[in-house]
């Protein structure tokens, strides 16, 4: 992954839209992102048209290092530059003689955004050092890295906080940087604290010190209440660059939502800054959807009343208005759900709405079009799906299951099931390991199988128990791997008793495909994930019932 | 309930801080709020200090009607007045043969707010009716209540949309209200849409039309993301009425944040807003508080990131800055968390060091600083169990149970477990329902007990095998109650042998406290973070073992 990567077709904005959801999103209380977790999202990111995803702190943290190594290789991203998170040169020491300063050298992100401290404050009393290192610091590790080819951001740590204190302090870190070459320097509220005037006011001094040429960002937190309004006021007063997360993660209260962030000035600043890639279009049309799939990774529950995307966000409660809003719908909302891939009807279900079912099932190679019935059955029946706790947004393939049911009248019929069970025992204390142990009892290809898989756990037990009793009559199953199990509670004021949802997410090698089951009951959700994800997979390699 | 309950002794501000939860925050999807929760609403509100608790509207919804009814009889506030909401005579009758306009008087309410559209386009369109009809309904309306001894708000529906579609309009209902006699016109944004600059402006310019001591107020909601901004434009352009709700509750994306808006304009602003009486002061320190408890009456689950109040807006995952947090608090919150009853959490994560432990021990009232040894072992068991899987993070009683083992040498022996079985088994295809039974056998108070329950699922059967086993010997614990159960696939790669983390809420109906479980098998890891919950709990109640 080189400079080299960012494609000449791209319709780029001068505009900077920098995504810090897989860094400092991450670390939102209850967020732990895998490597894999990683993978799967910097391309929705990329498909949604942001400019920069901010990827982790490579040398800081493992994960994050592994990250870089593998997206240099497997990521093919059209909109986005890859950046590596790090901190300038410790103090006192060669910024080339800084480990950490290496690590985001060998990250080989095109884009390195540098974090310093900003606030004279927290040069004193954390780094304990004086004002004239600080911004030494920063000058070095600026110039070090631009030497070595990047393209370097300035993460201008406490820089509002900072100013407040000791404006002559923050101005001159913000010129040195400048002066070292950084092509963005970003003023930070990293205590989230500001109000939208005085961050309007504050980047106005600034941005009268820095000259009108110099490119400066906005990172803000929602201590306040104030991130989207803070951001706007610091793009209303010249920022051109901003940083957000999606759906607003990051630490206490979150980042400034990006996604509230984009829609606001798409839509209602008239600003166009998501890149349109001529291929794959992406923009606002997506971003419920994307906002939706990134939540299902992270394993946060959507926020309902979340702007644009939440799932009550342009809900009605139905009655005294209902006839006039259908008239005329833009007296009583702000703006077109569909322009952020949202919808009025969205009280039940977001895949509810007719035309984004049509759109599923053409993406799937079903033009319901032609089949107005079975549009208008598998519309309801997904409406009721949903209403128990199901979504397809994630589950692909149990969507096209649902589709061919009703296209053909009946699930394709592999196997009929007679029963199962799943057996998990501990015989001593603390530290002694549990068993687990399925059977499963099956009818397929003619016969009455009976078989019985051991495991970690009883869905791995019964995953075991199924895959031997199917390998028995389709030997095509041998290649097909679980690679991904997700359990979400749903209803959880509920405690052990609330709905289960399990998402499986299976391939064989070459494709990969998800699967949901629903249930109070965690094990039968996941049986019929597992099932489900069995018959995907067979009729998508052609085999015929048996 | 009269206006003479205003007391004399209240610490009145000339700034009026209406709440409207109970009104436009119970159209909120999912809020159904009885008019016992009502009752038990407004008390908490009124401790707040709002000077205003609009409490539903009488005459169009029976249960507000009952609401008003009884709160004449029951409540007894020291702070507010109730205000009654109801709209305008209806197009060509006399406001006073209005039976929605006379159910508004006998509701007994001192403080009418009366809403009417204030957008043209509404006027003509729904209404269907002339702008000078729709004007004559707002005068007519005022003056019938006033003569009746009311105080009247208007609240101007539509406003801003209307203002920016047809001023001149918008304008002269704004002084019709005033000349009538309406002592606030509240400003609304119905649909959500606007940014603080574009309220700015207008309210302004609605001044310079009304006059400076014209009383004008703002009510938002969060469809742009801005509501909490907005409101602070314009209290800044002017506006000496805010509403909003508790929780920011309300349709779509809900209202303005009032704690957000209060806390904002006490602490960052410096106007104290809310009232304060002598025999109970109330205000911001009751913040968090009262907005944990209305969520208990709404039965809507807390949102962890929410400004000043969330149970995650002052936790710091700690690690390197952990010993800078201890000396400087301030340079690294937006605010003191005190002031607004909520606390700084250090949250133990992957990057725990030795200060983020030891002051996690200061607050579960363990100083570690004096068994150097303790800390030691504690930190490297909970870096070991973070590398496993586990997180403390969100499970303070697992964590507190780490301590206590390293302190004492041994978890307290309530019981030992001799063996479990989970079975879970399904007779049959889809369709027909899977059954879940547990049995479990162990020993305390000196007896074998062997127990057996049912369940949703595995994990509600083993608990309640638990619970009955454990509640012969401890029948404490049939107060305890599992309230919230998480579940979360680490290393989502492998497939169902990932491992799994559960984490368990419980309460006993005062306190609540959280657990962690986790290993390959999920059972197993639910089995875990069940009996950390029994032991924590027992332990808390001072509940010896037997």
């Amino acid at each position: 992954m080189t400079q080299s990567t960012a494609p000449a077709s791209t319709t780029s904005s001068p505009f900077h839209v920098y995504d810090t959801t897989l860094r400092d999103g991450a670390q939102q209380e209850g967020i732990n992102l895998s490597v894999a977790d990683k993978l799967a999202i910097a391309p929705m990111l990329d498909e949604l048209g942001v400019g920069f995803i901010e990827g982790g702190w490579p040398g800081a943290v493992p994960k994050d290092t592994e990250f870089f190594r593998r997206a240099a290789k497997e990521l093919d991203l059209r909109n986005a530059e890859l950046a590596a998170f790090g901190a300038t040169r410790k103090v006192g020491v060669r910024a080339a003689d800084d480990p950490q300063v290496r690590a985001l050298l060998d990250s080989e992100a095109p884009v390195v955004t540098l974090v310093a401290k900003f606030d004279v404050r927290h040069v004193e009393r954390a780094l304990r050092t004086t004002a004239d290192e600080g911004l030494a610091m920063i000058a070095d590790t600026v110039t070090l890295l631009l030497g070595e080819g990047r393209r370097v951001f300035v993460d201008a740590e406490h820089f509002f906080d900072g100013y407040r204190y000791d404006a002559a302090f923050s101005r001159s870190a913000v010129l040195t940087a400048f002066e070292a070459g950084a092509e963005v320097v970003a003023l930070c509220d990293t205590n989230g604290g500001m109000l939208p005037d005085w961050v309007r006011e504050i980047v106005l001094e600034v941005r009268a010190a820095a000259g009108p040429d110099a490119l400066l960002g906005m990172h803000a937190h929602n201590d306040s209440g104030c991130a989207v309004a803070n951001t706007l006021a610091a793009v209303d007063a010249g920022c051109m660059h901003v940083q957000g997360t999606v759906n607003g993660y990051g630490e206490r209260t979150g980042n400034a939502d990006l996604l509230s962030v984009v829609a606001n000035l798409e839509l209602k600043l008239g600003r166009q800054v998501l890149a349109r890639h001529p291929d794959a279009p992406g923009g606002l049309p997506e971003l419920t959807r994307i906002a939706h799939a990134i939540s299902e990774l992270t394993n946060i529950s959507p926020f309902a009343r979340q702007p644009y995307v939440g799932a009550s966000a342009f809900a009605h409660k139905a009655g005294l208005h209902a006839s006039a809003i259908k008239v005329d719908p833009d007296l009583y909302q702000h703006a077109d759900p569909e322009l952020v891939g949202n919808d009025m009807r969205m009280l039940v279900s977001d895949m509810a709405g007719r035309a984004s079912i049509e759109l599923k099932g053409r993406q799937l190679g079903i033009d319901l079009a032609e089949h107005p019935d079975v549009l208008s059955r598998v519309m309801h029946r997904i409406k009721d799906a949903e209403a128990g706790g199901y979504t397809y947004e994630a589950a692909d393939a149990s969507f096209e299951l649902v589709l061919v049911e009703e296209l053909e009248g009946a699930r394709p019929a592999y196997f009929r099931v007679e029963s199962w069970r799943a057996i998990v025992e501990r015989n001593g204390g603390r530290g002694t390991a549990a068993t687990a142990e399925a059977t499963v009892k099956l009818h397929a290809g003619g016969e009455r199988i009976v078989t019985t898989g051991e495991g970690n756990g009883p869905v791995n037990a019964l995953d075991h128990a199924l895959r031997t009793a199917l390998g028995r009559v389709y030997p095509e199953l041998a290649e097909f791997e679980l690679i991904d199990f997700k359990v979400r509670i749903l209803d959880q004021m509920q405690g052990t008793d609330a709905v289960t949802r399990v998402l499986i997410e299976s391939t064989d090698g070459q494709t990969s495909w998800s699967t949901v089951g629903v249930g109070p009951n965690l094990i039968e959700a996941s049986w019929e994930a597992l099932t489900d994800s069995a018959i995907w997979g067979l009729r998508h390699h052609g085999v015929p019932p048996r």
